[in-house]
């Protein structure tokens, strides 16, 4: 199996082969990052570009740092300072990185769709770094990544998502990577963050957290994002706790080895109690580790299929 | 011929043979970026400051991008965030950055003369990324650049530069470069936005932007600034594309083969319709590549001359 | 003597033996500034996280081109961007930057206890760049090390400290590392800008600018903050001149080759005169530039202990 897209979009697109190629070669680079000097020569000599037109300090920085420990040059630009306040379109933004011989953009953006815009348009490879509600790849792909480290295998597993489901880039990405990988997937939300097209997705939909946590395997805890919406179907925090709140009493009812996944940053005491958080169950930072190894993966992996492609174009 | 001065402030001050030592230093430089590997170790150890005082996402990327390719370090200051906000002055900001044992400092300001007065009170480098309304050398340098490698030369050439000629820095350094190295400048703007010292620079002036198209070999479409201005001479926006705009209409009384530059970020439907912008005689983009080899050479020349000069004086 | 602790919070639980060390150290790396190729493998594969939750570009900067000259890769967090907006708590916040495997934070912070409450909490190394009004250790270390290189000594000086005493964690840890090297310290400044600790730490007191002078083997001059106080027990800037400022006419009655030291940004014409800034007896950039050799000294000793640790724990 080897890997030939130039860009990372979504877990949509990928067959159960790419994402198993992608889980191993993160494997290989996991290791890197405990190393003494942590640091391998893949990248070096390429330029990575962040583009980042929500601020997102958590996925800006994990991707900065993986590629550093490529070896690549790497250069931040956030829209609030950047051509797109004068008026610049998406694409003349990502022609004019083109043009400066980047290899590699990770773009986060408030649309969706707009990594696979740039993509369309440009030559260099684009990795989806969270597109609107769209998808957000490489955070699905480090939820699995640590799922398996943690329970051996994908196949089989039953995973539940609970939060809100209806703006959750990371709820789709993860439903799309974990069913592919043959995990049966459970959202858990209010019913009115649970969007009609998720039951299409593979998914099983209920607003019963308990049966949500009941057969689990695993239950991956959404941030609920009270910071950007004031909709009236967002619940109010102490009502949103007590509903959906994952707290160790809620948890004596669920297996006792239920894997805790979160993507950060937590809302202590709204989407589950500090004792959850920093509980035995609790695999958060974890997470966090191993988006540097899937992160290394992917950047490896496109800069890769770029350069074969540009040899054969040659 | 041997590059001598520690700085690079503005055309005005250089010499033929200095502005064909740049851009010949910039020929050998493109071929970096065109690597499997960008990057050589030529500023290895040395450490670059991009002191912007004005945010300009565009310049700033690309010297860091040269700057890294050139092994360099690169620190990023952006005033917003700096000392400036506490009172500090410019000398004393340059004086503290000397003092880190920098070598290079690439600056940016509001100011016209900023770069020149950092120049006199330190004896590190200073390369001058856009100083007000006066001089924007490498903007310029990476102009005429691409213009000798489309069109082979410059000597001779006619060459006109159209939009808001007044505020114009990237204007004034193309005057300065072009008038030297031996080509005809005309520009083109509304009567109000022409001021009356640019014929003693040596360009020919018009507001009739068929007879600055009529015989240029090249044009040269400046950005309007439309967010920074509301002043009485500043025309609308429609109005200024009806009456300057390059369209694909108005390029047909033109040369068939007229090269279309533009600094960047372009206003679609503005400055130019996205034919013209997108089309076959617009190089762009190829500016942009152009930007990183002729920052590479700057960069180069004045660490170069800053070290021989301290090796004079040990 | 070998350096045995994680973090560096402050110089009050230093002894003698470690900021001797701190300074040996120092002194070695002070020399790879001044090189051909200013950059030295010691931190090569490790990764420097600067978390600032407080602007702050000098010490931001000097601390980024310290560790870049040890060949560190360096993160740069500003909290106006970060997940602190989203609102994670510090400890968090820091337990995910240990996740990501990086080997030191670097942090400022506007809270006292703010660098030993993360020490705390994490094993990595951690690195005080200003807690509230509690220390700046790597401050009043470049201090002490200008002093000294200046001097020939600590041991048996008489240093002053002039300016708003109350809110100074420059003065605090100045306090500490002189004391604990063997000089006296005297602070100087309007009463109300003297907290009645102060005494207990050592230090002698006075409002009468001429005593501090007077005796003093070198003063160390604050940085009046204006911008950041509005209380009443702030004076008024122009008498603050005529009372505290330090003027060529007012150092006429002090020791003729008295040493001027200020942390930078100077406010010209409040904390003291142009004429003293620039004088023969400032030390002012010199403090710069020995503050990158400092800092160097700092990270790489914390490392080292650290890596140590670690092969015992293996």
């Amino acid at each position: 199996m080897v890997w030939t897209k130039k860009d990372l979009l979504g877990l949509e697109e990928l067959n159960k082969q790419e994402l198993e190629l992608i889980l191993s070669t993160a494997e290989s680079f996991k290791e890197v990052s405990s190393r003494e000097i942590k640091k391998v020569p893949a990248l070096r000599g390429k330029t990575v570009v962040n583009l980042f037109y929500e601020p997102s300090t958590r996925t800006r920085v994990s991707f900065e740092v993986a590629a550093k420990r490529l070896s690549a040059d790497v250069i931040n630009i956030a829209a609030q300072e950047s051509s797109v306040r004068k008026g610049e379109t998406l694409i003349d933004t990502g022609k004019n990185i083109e043009a400066l011989k980047a290899d590699i953009i990770v773009v986060r953006h408030s649309a969706s769709g707009a990594a696979a815009t740039l993509a369309r348009h440009l030559n260099i490879s684009v990795v989806n770094a969270g597109d609107g509600w769209h998808e957000h790849p490489t955070q699905a792909l480090l939820d699995i990544f640590t799922l398996k480290e943690k329970l051996g295998r994908i196949e089989g597993l039953k995973v539940s998502i609970v939060g809100d489901i209806a703006h959750s880039r990371v709820a789709r990405s993860n439903i799309w990577g974990l069913t592919k990988l043959g995990a049966e997937v459970m959202v858990c939300a209010p019913k009115l963050l649970i969007p009609p097209a998720i039951e299409q997705m593979g998914a099983q939909v209920t607003d019963d957290i308990d049966a949500a946590l009941k057969e689990a395997d695993a239950v991956n805890v959404l941030r609920m994002q009270f910071e950007r919406d004031s909709e009236a179907a967002f619940p109010e925090k102490l009502e949103y706790f007590k509903n959906f709140g994952i707290t160790g009493e809620r948890l004596k009812k669920a297996k006792r080895d239920i894997v805790i996944m979160h993507p950060g940053p937590i809302n202590r005491g709204i989407e589950m109690s500090s004792e959850v958080a920093d509980g035995a169950n609790s695999v958060i930072l974890e997470q966090v580790t191993n988006g540097i190894a899937v992160r290394m993966a992917v950047l490896f992996l496109v800069a890769q299929a770029h350069d074969e492609k540009r040899e054969t174009a040659d």
